[in-house]
This record gives C-alpha cells, sequence and structure tokens, in this order.
C-alpha cells in the first residue's frame, strides 16, 4: 500500500435530541418543491407549495472517498406528515452501479421500506426501531415514515455505489403507502405505467 | 441481469431488551477461551477458566452473499468486565482484502475502537450510543467496552471483505486499554514486538 492512500479513521456523532450529526459531513435537504412531482394529489402539492415549502427529508453524509473500497454512511431522517392521503417519503433511487445493496437501521420511528428491480419484481418491509433492512443489489428503495414521529435511519453503502435518481422521477414506484382509516395501506400507483 | 442473480430484500429485527436478533443468522460467540492468549494478565485468565468460561462477546450475522456487490451486517456486542485491569475486548482483525472499510454506529454502552494499520500507524475513538465510527480500508479495528453495560454495535462491510484474525493473534495490537482509578486509559502493550 502507498502511503499517500492511507484514509483516517473518522468518527461523527447524531444527537437524538436536536437530530444533527456532527460534525455534519455533506447535509443534504428535500423539500416538497424538490419532488413536488412524486406525490399523487397534484393539487395538494400546489395549495400547499403556496403558503410553506416543508422539508420532507434531510440526510447528512459522512465525507468519505467515492471509490470501491469504501464505505458510504449517513443518517437520515424523514419527518412525519402527508401529502393529501400519501405519507412523506423519500425521493427512492436505484444505485448507478447497480450491483450494489445497501443496509438501513432505524434508529427512531417507524415506516416502511418500498423497493422494486427494473423487472418489476416488488418487495416492500416494515421498520422501527431495532429493524435492520437489507437492500440487495439491483433493488431501487424508497423511505417513508407512517408514523407521527421522525423516522431516523443509519445507512450504508459502497463508496463507488452513487445514485440514480431519473428513472423514480419519471416513472414512480410501482407501490405507494397512502393512510386509511388512519393506517398505512399498499396501493397500486394508479399513475405507474410498465 | 440474469434473473437468477437476484438476491431478495431481508429484514431482521434486534430486540435491546433480550439484546437478540431474529432472525439470528449466522451467531458467533466468543468465551475467554477462545482468546486467552490475548489478555495480558496470564495468571488471571488461567484462574478464571479453572472455575467459568465467560461469554466476551458475540455477534449476529445476517446472511448475505460473500460477494463485492452486497454488505455483510451484523449486530455485535461486548459484555461488561475485565481480566485483571484489561476491559473485555474482541479479538480485532484486518480484513482480508485490506483495501474494504467498516462502519460503526453504537446502539448502547460505551467504548472504544481501537485501530492500527500495517505499518503501524494508531488511532483510537471513543463510542457512545449514536456515535458513527468510519474504519477506512487498511486500518485493522478492535472494540472494547470501557462501560458497566453491553457495547452493542452495528456494523457493515463489503461482503467479500474477510477477516484476517491471525495477525493480530499472534502480535496483539500496539495499545492496550485497561483501567485506573476506575477510568480507562490507553496504554503501551508490553508484549507488543514490532
Amino acid at each position: 500500500m502507498k502511503k499517500n492512500t492511507l484514509y483516517n479513521p473518522i468518527n461523527s456523532f447524531f444527537d437524538f435530541t436536536d437530530l444533527e450529526l456532527n460534525p455534519p459531513g455533506k447535509l443534504i435537504v428535500r423539500n416538497l418543491s424538490d419532488m413536488a412531482l412524486m406525490y399523487q394529489d397534484i393539487e395538494m402539492v400546489d395549495k400547499i407549495l403556496e403558503n410553506d415549502d416543508p422539508m420532507i427529508y434531510r440526510f447528512y453524509n459522512v465525507k468519505v472517498p467515492e471509490t470501491k473500497g469504501h464505505l458510504q454512511h449517513c443518517i437520515s431522517m424523514i419527518f412525519p406528515g402527508k401529502i393529501g392521503k400519501e405519507y412523506y417519503m423519500t425521493k427512492g433511487h436505484f444505485h448507478e452501479i447497480k450491483d450494489t445493496g445497501e443496509v438501513y437501521l432505524t434508529l427512531r420511528g417507524k415506516g416502511k421500506m418500498v423497493m422494486q428491480t427494473a423487472e418489476g419484481d416488488v418487495d416492500i418491509k416494515n421498520m422501527k426501531e431495532g429493524t435492520l433492512t437489507y437492500v440487495p443489489p439491483y433493488w431501487a428503495h424508497r423511505s417513508i415514515n407512517t408514523g407521527k414521529q421522525p423516522l431516523v435511519l443509519f445507512a450504508a453503502f459502497r463508496g463507488d455505489a452513487g445514485h440514480n435518481y431519473g428513472i423514480i422521477e419519471e416513472k414512480g414506484m410501482k407501490k405507494i403507502i397512502v393512510e386509511e382509516d388512519g393506517k398505512p395501506v399498499i396501493k397500486n400507483n394508479p399513475r405507474y405505467i410498465d
């Protein structure tokens, strides 16, 4: 090993009270306006955006080289709320290098991980504190907060995995999660075209 | 992608009350007799082993293919205790593929991550609930419980990383963590030979 390839260990501390990582690394924030077209209820999106642009989720990415020997890791939190009947969720992504997995550990809150392959396989897992959710290679994935508190997740993935948001931004996912009678229900996405 | 390479998502649940993972995946248990030669106080080790063989740590590994697109992940717990003045610790390891990192998240308890490269660089990080500890490629690492409760860690690493325990089993690490006046203190390992 060449000395100049050595990367030093990093400690980051997540504070469960203020929900911040210190040092914050790279903080990415998604407000409703960043994903307005991803929700079903377009009229409700427009109505909300007239007065406000609520934060849907944010994540703190520890700064690590984007190479295949390293592991990117982050703390993400999806806030509680709905757009119409549909729960707050992440944009969802494939990895650019599709043959790379990702592992999630739920630290607080409750929700669902909605997953889908390019061939149309679907899998949905429930998440609560203590749940390890393994998203294997080739599965696109989106986290959804179905609870009343922030859904706080730790995630790790290969340094060079990359994110591909485009396909889901264009097509959505086959399944959506909506609230009916106060409970989360899995529905077919009426706008999804195979 | 060939259909037969598709691996399905996995959910595992860690119960913080009984400290068990369900499903348990592959459970690995290390008792004192599995690492008797790694502690400084040989007489104390012999004395303890006359009557007992205490569990020092155990970890639950979720069953995932050992290939470079997957991510191995586990929950490990190091129990509180000392052998003489030296705190309970893991055996410590390099990865077989040395150019692969590992990330730890502390879920309960407190401790230290002791790290060392083949060239002799040393780094030691403190861990408590909410600490993300990134062990970059090329760093051997050992977890040490300096608290009075189990130190519970989540860890993730590349599927094909592998473990190399041999070098540390033979040589130990440069630094040891002992209790003095009720507090953890970092000391040079008197048995370590460069």
